[in-house]
């Protein structure tokens, strides 16, 4: 069961929302980690220009909380582009795309609807996921996208994914990054495209955002919870993990461990990054890891503690990567103070249209 | 999206229902796999005894498949116990158990709604998950549920699931488990507890129960759908593996590699079993492997295949573990003869009740 302290919750999300306002960066936070339309409106209340999504149902839910919307994945696909442009006519729409097949795609259906789509074309600056690694191709593309009415060239953006950790690589690389991104705005601009929006930002290079020139808004997304990945490679404290999962001992029968109700269906299976093993360890004893997991099972490591849990005994999970627990989840229980205040639902999980029954 | 090739399944169940049924051995399958009753009917249906599940909301749907249940999980804290006492009075109710605890709170609840409860004492053989190491511990925990009514000694369970694969060092552990188990039965009957049920198997190790003496009953789950994993470690063929994700191609920016809209939030971040590497391989391109994925993102590695897939092809990826990939989706679709046929819901994903909103 994921619980979610509200106070720590609340502290991220002001935390971010005073950072980003700062520094002059619009905050278009990707609400992959809460898929929550509730969390959605407490960042834009604090200043949120607008929402990150990766899906169509993403998008669809996400209405409720905003009208400004990015949908930070490339609409590949009939059913996607329907579902893309059946969102309220009052609904500011940005995309994300490396290709000229979903451009011209996109700009035919858009058209269709005569629609108009701001779109941003996709740099790849180290991640070697999507995005255009050669800033030519990032030319011709947004060439090809303005020659393509209704559809907008507002700008580029990135996800400096690869970057994580505060120590000195990953400093190397955001200085990499850096450079790469000049180079590349500078090129933009030589060619008649200078970008109105440069659009970047994870959870763990945000902070550094200001460092790196050119960028006007930042997508982070995790830092709404934040989780044991996070810590371990210092973009937040042990204290700002809000998210954790309640699990209960249901076995000491084999010794040198315990094992909780919580396992990889409910956790995740999603490795550790920095000083740490295991998938998960728990929020009153960071020491004590969950080695290993079945589906339904998670063990205690009980061998570099003296604590000795009884079965019934209730534990508290910090996950290595929270997006995916909440992706696990349907409810979500909020407390505070250690009492339980609220709970809602994971609303915009899976992939099902809220429309039809079309699945994308 | 999860298409389930209904030739395949229909092949898979009849395989099981046929090898149990020829060595007398009762089948009484794990549906954490597939978490639908439609799918459970169709076992019982082909003469399963009865169904296995994990959590409370997979035995509150699988009522409408069968009455005849085992919990091979430990029931502890109240609400777990109130919603297994709440399951329909014609349910035939059994649970496995490794603990004290465990058996004295459970005499509790079902004594106040004077309910009889079988149990199996869980057995370590290997696995170091739940289960009891020791015989003289199983046998201790045996008599104390013979003193706890309206509970009943019913026999044993155990989780072969540490052995993997059909090679050498498989065999030898499930030499080394035969011996051990014909022990323990010795030793229990000689307490003048001798077991009704035994009960065990897992899928990997399910065509050998012929072998293991004394064992009553299996439980295999993954066996309808089977998996990248089960192929690799020789429990299956590839042929046999029934249910793929669909996904399409939206990025072929970056060389070497495609980028699928399937990542760890529809795969899962399952490790691959025996010679293998990826998160999953397409079907009709089995070199073909996700080699990294984000939430939304599978990169499919191109560096040992001549093919070039362009943006907007779709793909059909064997996860390595299907029980998490079902886990992870609302609904699952059947086709049959590559046309889609049905559909049907994941109904027994997640934890809440279906008649309360409590969460265990």
């Amino acid at each position: 069961m994921p619980l979610v302290d509200l106070d720590r919750l609340e502290r991220n999300l002001d935390r971010m929302a005073t950072y980003t306002g700062r520094h002059g960066l619009a905050l278009r936070p990707h609400i992959k980690t809460h898929k929550s339309p509730r969390i959605a409106a407490e960042q834009i209340r604090r200043g949120a220009v607008g929402l990150t999504c990766a899906t169509l149902l993403e998008a669809e839910v996400m209405m409720e909380a905003s009208n400004d919307l990015l949908l930070a994945y490339p609409p590949v696909g009939q059913p996607k582009l329907d579902r893309l442009l059946s969102l309220p006519d009052d609904a500011e729409l940005m995309v994300t795309l490396d290709s000229g097949t979903v451009v011209e795609s996109l700009a035919r259906a858009a058209g269709k609807r005569n629609r108009e789509i701001g779109v941003l074309v996709e740099l790849d600056l180290g991640m070697r996921r999507v995005g255009l690694p050669k800033v030519e191709d990032v030319i011709e593309l947004a060439k090809l996208v303005r020659r393509n009415s209704p559809l907008i060239y507002r700008g580029i953006a990135f996800y400096p994914g690869h970057i994580r950790g505060g120590g000195s690589p990953a400093l190397q690389q955001l200085d990499e990054l850096r450079i790469r991104l000049q180079d590349d705005i500078t090129a933009l601009k030589r060619a008649g495209l200078e970008p109105e929006v440069v659009s970047g930002g994870s959870t763990p290079t945000a902070w550094h955002t200001h460092e790196i020139p050119g960028v006007t808004e930042v997508r982070p997304g995790t830092y709404v919870f934040n989780d044991r990945n996070t810590s371990l490679t210092g973009a937040c404290e042990w204290t700002d993990c809000a998210l954790t999962v309640l699990a209960t001992v249901v076995s000491t029968a084999v010794s040198g461990q315990a094992v909780i109700d919580a396992g990889s269906k409910a956790l995740g299976r999603e490795p550790v990054e920095g000083q740490g093993t295991g998938f998960g360890a728990l929020l009153d004893r960071p020491e004590v890891v969950v080695t290993r997991m079945s589906e339904e099972h998670g063990i205690l490591d009980l061998r570099e503690t003296d604590w000795r849990p009884s079965v019934g005994d209730q534990v508290r999970v910090v996950p290595n990567h929270v997006c995916i627990v909440v992706h696990l989840h349907e409810v979500v229980y909020g407390i505070r103070a250690e009492r339980w205040e609220t709970s809602w639902p994971v609303r915009a999980r899976g992939r099902r249209s809220l429309r039809q029954s079309v699945e994308v």
